[in-house]
């Protein structure tokens, strides 16, 4: 257990980054953020900061040497990072999370060895490859380059086999992945922690909707059946075991209309659909990440309010904020970033609603608009 | 209203600066410390830092010019420094509150003047004015210095008329108060918000326990009638206004067997009886602080459990640490001291109970010990 006191570095200063550091910082600890980027919103709260490239070994080993364990706010961290680390101090999770992360491919193979059930997909390198995949799966279907997508970068829908050409000229020659379209009913997010010594503890199932490719709304707990809800959770904490993962784990899974969970994306660490944990929940995924980076025990979440999370993107988005800051069931969250551009996520609101609204309405997301 | 991305200043680099900067920060803004002592708790989580004294006027002008809007951690900042800023940078509270809060005289009669009582008090300069008002007020009383003291320091108990002349010796040459001493049943604590606007919402009356002069426990809400509840929040409410405040306010009063509440001590600041509402409302204590002095909307705070907070004084406190951390239904609260010596604050635990808990059990601290 890191005595109070303890630094810890954090990969990455955006506002994962930030949102972790602040919950470190409650629990006595001090920070110090690794960016690219000088005063980055995780480095605005941070004790301590490096503004290096991720490749910068001198840096990295004056970091090391600097802090007592290693995380990492998103997964596109370089793996040589990690690796040029790992000898020098403790790195949790550890890199294999974040390999198996970072690659659409070897994510989905991880997944299907775990047990945990994903839609049908194959590897495409070559035009040949495409059409044969097309064949296999049927259409529509989704091509995706294996690596450093999000919010929809990367991706191309095929509707009808004339997509194919344009489609692979636009993403190859990255590695692609086709997957086949899930006709789900909606998208739910599981989130585990997992500590030092093993143990796990999961959140509710949260539901996720989606505008421009962006998460949008966040409703939780997921208005789902019970069992449903007791898949989805088995489903994130047998992962964070198979991967042996120390920390924060978050999964998002296709609900589909026969019931069936299949298993979509997974990040090995704080995930935009956890936020409203931070709110409506006694220990929050940033507390309880950084509780499992630290070695320090993993309490039950403790849900004690039903909650709706919007995400503000882009600075239109702050014509909303005086409105939500004067709405006194509603948690605002604003992430420090300097530049505003549209699509970037600056901030989140949380409405916090008694536990047990969300059942009693058709389309909570018509209860209260955010 | 100040625009995210704007820099609040604090002055002071305490716990209180602290939590203050984390709770700006989740609201998107940078924070500026300022105070004597480098890497200070504040100093941790800030975007920005001087390491200056309070009366250096270079070192103030630059911080000016640094920040949108000032505010400070504890009523000992010299009143000249806010009176140096103040021409500067607009300071919230004003040096108005500060002056009345650091010294026991002005405070009684401005709490008198604003029709709040107080218990009876005389002001003592001489030993011949002491013998008079001893003689006034009955013994026992409590003699005080009447600036700088906090956690039971500058005072002495007066028991029997032979205690005067040592207590005097001690105390003096500083300005001196005798105080009538209370037979309370309780000590209570309300705390106000009150915004630019001149909006003011109050928290729940909670009720403090002490142990060795210093707050031990403190347990919101206060088990007292309803009518007592409403009083003691009228007084805060009340002396916020009077005061013309910007920012949080705490009033310490004594409840009587009558059911009448004294006021016995102001701080306009975010306070160590407020700090269970940072775990059991909506909107805590040093969110609320942030709010008004960036001229933000002040909601009202929404208590969703019942909560016993506990501080954690002096190094020994360390050993209950881990034992803390590992129950789910306790906040844990380090406030990062470098120097952890006996008798100093160096983080707070919050026990969250389900709402109405407290009102079922005849001692609430007996429920569950921290």
């Amino acid at each position: 257990m890191l005595p109070p006191g303890s630094t810890i570095g954090i990969l990455g200063g955006g506002q994962l980054g930030r949102m972790s550091a602040l919950a470190a910082a409650a629990l006595g600890y001090r920070c110090h953020v690794f960016g690219p980027e000088a005063d980055s919103p995780g480095m605005q709260v941070a004790a301590a900061r490096t503004v290096a490239d991720y490749t910068d070994a001198a840096a990295l080993a004056r970091f090391a040497a600097a802090v007592d364990v290693v995380t990492f706010e998103f997964e596109n961290v370089p793996a040589a990072t990690l690796d040029a680390l790992a000898p020098l101090v403790p790195c949790r999770p550890g890199v294999a999370a974040l390999r198996i992360g970072q690659d659409r491919i070897a994510e989905k193979t991880f997944l299907e060895a775990a047990g945990i059930p994903v839609g049908p997909w194959r590897a495409v390198q070559t035009r040949a490859e495409l059409d044969a995949a097309v064949a296999a799966l049927g259409l529509p279907a989704v091509l995706k380059t294996t690596r450093m997508g999000y919010d929809g970068r990367g991706q191309a829908v095929l509707r009808s086999p004339g997509d194919a050409e344009a489609a692979f000229a636009r993403l190859s020659p990255h590695p692609l992945i086709l997957e086949a379209f899930i006709p789900f009913e909606r998208e739910v997010s599981a989130i585990a922690a997992r500590g030092l010594d093993g143990t796990v503890v999961t959140f509710d199932l949260a539901e996720n909707r989606h505008a421009d490719h962006i998460l949008d709304l966040t409703i939780a707990p997921a208005q789902v059946p019970d069992a449903v809800a007791v898949q989805g959770r088995a489903h994130v904490a047998a992962l964070a075991t198979a991967l042996d993962l120390v920390g924060i784990l978050a999964l998002e899974m296709f609900l589909l209309p026969d019931g069936r969970l299949l298993a979509n994306e997974m990040a090995p660490r704080p995930h935009n659909s956890g936020h409203w944990t931070m709110d409506a929940c006694q220990h929050g995924q940033f507390e309880l990440h950084v509780r499992a980076v630290a070695g320090l025990p993993l309490p039950q979440p403790g849900r004690h309010a039903d909650s709706i999370m919007k995400n503000l993107v882009g600075p239109d988005s702050y014509a909303a904020w005086p409105r939500l800051a004067a709405c006194g069931d509603v948690a605002l969250h604003v992430y420090g970033k300097t530049d505003a551009r549209p699509g970037r996520k600056l901030g989140h609101a949380t409405r916090i609603l008694p536990s047990g609204s969300l059942a009693q309405h058709r389309d909570p997301a018509l209860l209260s608009p955010l």
